[in-house]
């Protein structure tokens, strides 16, 4: 698959060098396609680099591995165009500056306000729920991780779900996009206990099935 | 210990019946001490029953396991007195009345508002985040579920968590009473799983170390 990765932090780095490691195409984008991190995080990864419009025209599926705080710096109308019919997953969590809280929750999510900004592209939540430090060790003290996988697009989730398995998770359908309101709570849970509480960040929540 | 557990419903049940096999003395109570739901759950668990307010008064620790929309009915004036002090154990979740969503979220929690009305006490939220099914079977799958336990007085929090290690969780410190807001909506996206997309109650979350 072409695969834009729009972001090339902690996540999108880590995604994009499994991502290319399992034979997808991958396109890392940021918006200095110049920049020292991009070329960096390409080079260790295998994947080609662009700007965010050209990686998301070119592309079968994008993620959002940005900060939640840049998206609309990301989304401009280029690649708003660019996005449209396509399927977007969202990684993103709205976390506070110092990361100890969310900055939407309840009655939205970093999720739905993304969607509606992207009406034209098929959103789905997923990849919020997992460490950057563990997307690349899907499974975890020997059970894969749960991905918990939310939409409204029932085959562009089932494309999220099978890759998320591909990727060796534990890849679950989790509902209506407006689930989003629970996966990234989840992760503010996880991340009060690796940083809050000390447990640092290689940690991940598997789903038991008794 | 003596342990109050306020509430005869799925997760009152099950906390007393594990509660007196550990050889705790448990005293199980409802609105209404002679409902011959309260006798039945006493019967199955070894459980004392009472009212609340004198069960409270009896207790080193009260578990409030009544649905989060009946706090105000279970938490009169001689109920808070009872409990003045004491260490509460907030095991309730906001749940609209169709499980599908939250009441209290992001800027709030179902822990901090039973906080609020027990300014007295000294309460830790937890036991919320796993499904009355699995209360009796905290190792599912192999491992311990995952048991995060949040509150603001550090004795009362250390007692909970040994509590729960106990009853053979995986108790984890999970931060301040305000993590509440955390802990409510991995409920609520475990409920999602198990109800919205069919895969049952007899799950849980296991936090995963790498």
């Amino acid at each position: 698959m072409k695969i834009a990765v729009l972001g090339a932090g902690n996540v999108g780095s880590a995604l994009a060098a499994r991502l290319t490691e399992l034979g997808h195409h991958v396109t890392l984008a940021a918006s200095d396609p110049g920049s020292p991190r991009l070329a960096a995080a390409a080079a260790a990864s295998g994947a080609d680099t662009g700007a965010p419009d050209e990686a998301a025209a070119a592309a079968d599926l994008a993620v959002i591995a940005v900060p939640y705080s840049a998206i609309d710096d990301l989304l401009t109308g280029e690649v708003r165009d660019a996005l449209a019919g396509k399927i977007v997953i969202d990684a993103t969590n709205p976390l506070a500056p110092d990361f100890m809280s969310l900055t939407v929750g309840h009655t939205s999510s970093a999720g739905e306000q993304i969607a509606a900004r992207l009406p034209r592209s098929r959103v789905v939540k997923a990849f919020n729920t997992v460490f950057a430090a563990t997307l690349g060790t899907p499974v975890l003290a020997g059970t894969a991780q749960l991905l918990p996988v939310a939409g409204d697009d029932r085959d562009a989730k089932k494309a999220v779900i099978d890759l998320g398995d591909q990727l060796g998770f534990d890849a679950v359908d989790a509902g209506p996009l407006t689930n989003a309101r629970y996966l990234e709570p989840a992760v503010e849970l996880l991340i009060q206990l690796a940083y809050g509480q000390g447990l640092g960040a290689n940690i991940g929540l598997h789903l038991a099935r008794g």
